[in-house]
């Protein structure tokens, strides 16, 4: 069990193909961020860069929520199943950082 | 007038020093994705990820907010001052778009 | 022109139509809230409640940018008009209550 | 355990204190919402307004929370101790709505 979800190290196994779609969506973003970059360096109107932040931040949002997913599929179910019932409050903590 | 604030043209003149400050914060936001890339690769615990996320989101948003409150005080206020009103749909429809 | 708008007095005048309007959003939303307290009452099912949250959430938003774009389009316009820019920081900081 | 938490029937057994709490923050709601009626009726400033809006999206916020942080404690919790991980797809469902 613990070789499956080690949260109490505080690393997690991730499969190839898991990781691979999180940093293909982390490159994507970066490649947005300097897009942004070029628009600001270009004198672009304010309106089209900040159209392309809310494209940034749905990117973001997507991320996390993959990551939330997993998190709660794999860390969560296993310490809520050994009894370590105090990872809902950490749980609680994210989302609410999440949630703003 | 038009001069300052071409926004028909959509460009929009910035002085260097504005310019500078809004690139620093979008080098920056870089810098954390590939930071939270390094995490992934390494593996690093869901939970460590989605709070280093929760930063990148905070700067997003206060990128956002310094462009928005320029793009008001100028393009916006020059456009009202104009008669053009329909800046506001415009306008109302990015701040949607902000909201979520 | 301070008749029309006379936000120094920190009061502003709606037309009927509109106050018709805004009541009507804040009436419904009491009864969603209403239908919420019926619903823990009875015991329902966390998921359901939540969901009928999000309805009030939207709703709410909703209210908030109708009133939010009737501000733009006449006080705010109105201030830039007569120089008043402060009123932008005022706006920002509402901007950004909102964006949370 | 299908008694404490009876996901499957749709309804969720609360304890009185617990209900008490969350009918509490929903009278608020509901007092703070006739509070912004007044100010509409009374012709107030758009942005005194809109502050009182951000302090109900605040309060719904946290009783949205609150909800939630039970829901996953007990119903999640029983559930994926119960191998019955669909529950995971209904939660980030949820989530997703409530960060819109």
């Amino acid at each position: 069990m613990q070789e499956e979800c080690a949260c109490s190290h505080r690393t997690k196994h991730r499969t190839e193909e898991e990781k691979n779609r999180l940093i293909h969506r982390l490159n994507r973003m970066e490649g947005q961020i300097r897009g942004i970059r070029g628009m600001v360096e270009n004198d672009l109107y304010c309106n089209d860069i900040l159209i392309q932040c809310s494209a940034v931040n749905a990117a973001l949002n997507a991320f996390e929520r993959e990551l939330l997913a997993a998190h709660i599929r794999t860390c969560v179910a296993e310490d809520l199943r050994a009894g370590k019932d105090e990872v809902v409050d950490e749980l609680m903590g994210t989302i609410q950082k999440m949630m703003r």
